[in-house]
């Protein structure tokens, strides 16, 4: 294969929600994506699942603004890492990946808990979760621990 | 947003096994994933994570080989179900999800086990997993759960 190839995709679908500004990343913020008719048919038994994972494109970045290091949300007292240990939407391709609770399938629309994504975003895809994406042995980094014990502290 | 936007992504690298076929689908395979080494610097600090997310496209696929209602795993004796609710690859953007344990990471090359991916296989992105990722209460449909009870009897 060659690094020159390109994967063109296309919206299955946006996401709709009255969250603005840092509300998006609330994770009880209930939010609604909206499938384009002409792929609703590829929504039946969803509502089988408990959980989903949604693909969905950061189309808010300027074109180019891309890098290869960030600081972990952008907090400079943690380490510079390289983008792909991160989840920042700076990278090359920013997808962003999200499991969110769903609340409820009904026609095109899908009723979803938990997904940080901004009113008018494109979605990729829906996936749904099941237990083998459940990692029960984890390790994750220094830098991540240290946020996540801040958040509980409530900072 | 228009659905006729387009969105274009680059591959970041490619898988590097030598399975073949059906082992491919074996969850103790170990396989590499090349990253082009003008990323190579976003990788620094992913050995801090055991699990990562890898983003892979379906290049194996007929173009437009798409389809919105398949039997789960191609098993006519599974209802049938929109793509949007199984993993498919046959689905609008043929994009792959899968979560794999993170062996050892050393210049532009990382070795995972666990990536049901064909040589070659272009990879989009790679995204550290965290607790937040591990769903503890999830409900799935009736067909995974009969496929899984099959797999657990070795058939």
């Amino acid at each position: 294969m060659s690094f020159s190839e390109r994967i063109v995709l296309v919206p299955i679908g946006y996401v709709k929600t009255t969250a603005v500004g840092d509300q998006v990343k609330d994770k009880s913020t209930v939010s609604q994506i909206i499938i384009d008719e002409s792929f609703q048919e590829g929504l039946e038994g969803i509502e089988e699942f408990s959980h989903l994972f949604v693909l969905f494109y950061f189309n808010q970045l300027a074109p180019k603004q891309s890098t290869l290091k960030v600081h972990p949300r952008g907090r400079m007292d943690l380490p510079l890492r390289g983008v792909f240990a991160t989840r920042t939407m700076l990278r090359p391709n920013p997808v962003g990946l999200t499991i969110v609770e769903l609340l409820g399938a009904e026609g095109n629309v899908l009723t979803v808990r938990g997904l940080d994504a901004y009113d008018g975003t494109p979605v990729l895809d829906v996936k749904p979760y099941d237990p083998w994406d459940r990692v029960e042995n984890l390790r994750v980094a220094g830098w991540w621990k240290k946020l996540e014990t801040e958040n509980h502290r409530g900072n």
